[in-house]
């Protein structure tokens, strides 16, 4: 999508490098950053210099392919496996896109495993794009519905940023509302600031910015008086990891939205990946749920004189909690928006979406 | 209540001078500060020196009462009383406050009515301090309750801050609290943030550490989640205008809270002085709802070198909306804790309540 008007995605290989956009710079300061070791992938995971579940798989996927070429030993790769798949506990795709890689070279001759890799990694990355593709143009229709209805301007909420910066392109909650603006449907998009890291602030205005997308940000608590009002006509958002039986895990405060979403009869969209499903997992409360650093509270970012500075914003030894996901029962989401297709939050219908 | 062990309230007159805490410096700093003019009681209102809906009533008093010291003239107690009156919409106790003195002194010679309306604006301040420890009272023996039948610690999730911050002293939905504390019943309290100006993470946070009560400061997006793994008995907040059919106008926020309690089935307490009762609004739709500056959140005030300096935290230009309170239908509350005794939102018992 674009930055300035010119075309870029999240993370590409360029000369046998792979690059990335430093997200936590954004949009602040557009900083193109090189992965080169081990440890650069897992820390820009782990740091969020990358973040939403798709990219998160892609960058592990090119993380893991770049050692698997330096050093193809079964050691080796199977710690440097564990290493990814430690750097963030809750989106699935992480471990998936790491799966896709590990059972094809564990097969092959060592010499065989870098090469191949690399080839496992490009195509999670192209496959991603397309499915984001693909997201957007079922999610059109389901806009395109509404707008029907309603005749005019299609209010959407969404939470957090799953837009483009959260996938390789595209992104997935917000591809169909990329799509619906260049189909021309009239839309305005509430974004949510998202606490503690304000991922919408930041990120998705950005993004809708940079589109040309009228939005305007608002702070957590506000959705629910605007559902009340009738100032929602819908909510879409993306999702780190997906139950078989199609419980949503989410950025934080996405199950806030969601519950009242339905007392207020507002259909509440999701937008995933098929790869973000979790085919094996079967209570809710079997997801792992990070809790991150409770400095992402109590602290904040700050670019003073091209300098980014932490700063306090709580008093010293304030005590705090940061559970970073959590998650949607089925119950109150109305549908979920694949690249296969659109589908009930219901076991038997997403198995048949994925064909087993 | 205690700052740093020494009792303090939050407006009291001192050698014929008005004085209050300056709220918008702490946790950073505790800073008294005399209010002397018309336009500063204005300010402080409206700059939120001073906040919470049963305070804002009282400081308005004391604005009036000064300024008719000074021109007990009609046209100038009106004209004073519409300044105040304008200073925020939403809390009815400021209107409700300018009001009782009105009426008294507009049918005196305006020679008494300075005295007058210094006796009223005292008479305010002291009824407030004991609302609130009435319903101190009232409300330990819902958390008591609780207690009772859990035998464990009582977790309760509060939003905003309706601590003795928000009153004179003592605090409407805290006082039950600190009344809980003295009895020495085991208690845990989930703070909400409470963006934009996070009140709950400096205020609250801050009431709770000098009166020595455990505490966690979680971002408003957590609660929902807390709530779903029962890690939350109960929710307890503050009302800025109750309607006398047992609606509650409150912090922007409190309906998403409210409304994913009942999903959960905790019970949903509002602690709220009669004054906050409005008897004659009917819908819910006519309580005016404040717009306040997009700057809250796009900028935060920090303490630098003993300065507090606001910088942006979002991209220049990032389009916002920030509306104030937002009201919570009367469905969802369990129990209103007033001054006068404990009862459920509904208009024939509110009635009652007040002895009409």
């Amino acid at each position: 999508m674009k930055v300035n008007k010119k075309d870029y995605s999240t993370i590409w290989v360029e000369k046998n490098k792979v690059k990335i956009i430093d997200q936590t710079k954004l949009p602040f300061k557009f900083v193109i950053k090189e992965l080169s070791s081990l440890k650069s992938f897992f820390n820009a995971i782990k740091k969020m210099e990358v973040r939403g579940a798709p990219l998160i798989g892609v960058t592990a996927a090119f993380g893991l392919a770049l050692e698997v070429y330096r050093n193809p030993n079964k050691s080796n790769i199977l710690k440097s496996y564990r290493t990814l798949c430690n750097s963030r506990p809750t989106a699935i795709n992480l471990k998936w896109a790491l799966d896709e890689i590990i059972k094809v070279i564990l097969k092959m001759p060592p010499e065989q495993r870098g090469l191949e890799s690399m080839k496992i990694a490009n195509k999670i990355r192209n496959d991603d794009i397309n499915s984001c593709k693909q997201i957007g143009k079922y999610g059109l229709e389901v806009i395109k519905k509404i707008y029907k209805k309603k005749k005019k301007c299609v209010n959407i909420l969404t939470h957090c940023n799953a837009g483009w910066l959260a996938t390789v392109d595209w992104g997935t909650a917000l591809a169909p509302i990329f799509y619906a603006k260049k189909k021309k449907i009239p839309i305005h998009i509430w974004v949510d600031e998202t606490r503690p890291r304000n991922q919408g602030a930041l990120l998705t205005s950005w993004e809708l910015k940079n589109e040309n997308i009228s939005h305007t940000v608002i702070v957590d608590n506000a959705g629910g008086h605007l559902m009340q009002n009738k100032q929602i006509d819908m909510c879409l958002v993306g999702s780190d990891r997906t139950t078989i039986s199609g419980n949503v895990c989410n950025k934080i405060g996405t199950y806030l939205k969601a519950v009242v979403a339905y007392e207020n009869k507002i259909p509440f969209f999701v937008a995933l990946p098929t790869s973000t499903i979790d085919k094996k997992i079967k209570k809710i409360s079997d997801i792992p749920i990070e809790l991150r650093d409770g400095d992402e509270l109590s602290k904040v970012n700050l670019k003073i004189k091209n300098k980014f500075i932490s700063m306090n914003v709580y008093a010293k030894d304030t005590p705090t909690l940061n559970p970073a996901f959590d998650v949607t029962p089925k119950k109150f989401i109305t549908k979920l928006i694949t690249e296969k297709g659109i589908c009930d939050p219901k076991q038997e219908l997403i198995k048949k979406l994925l064909g087993n």
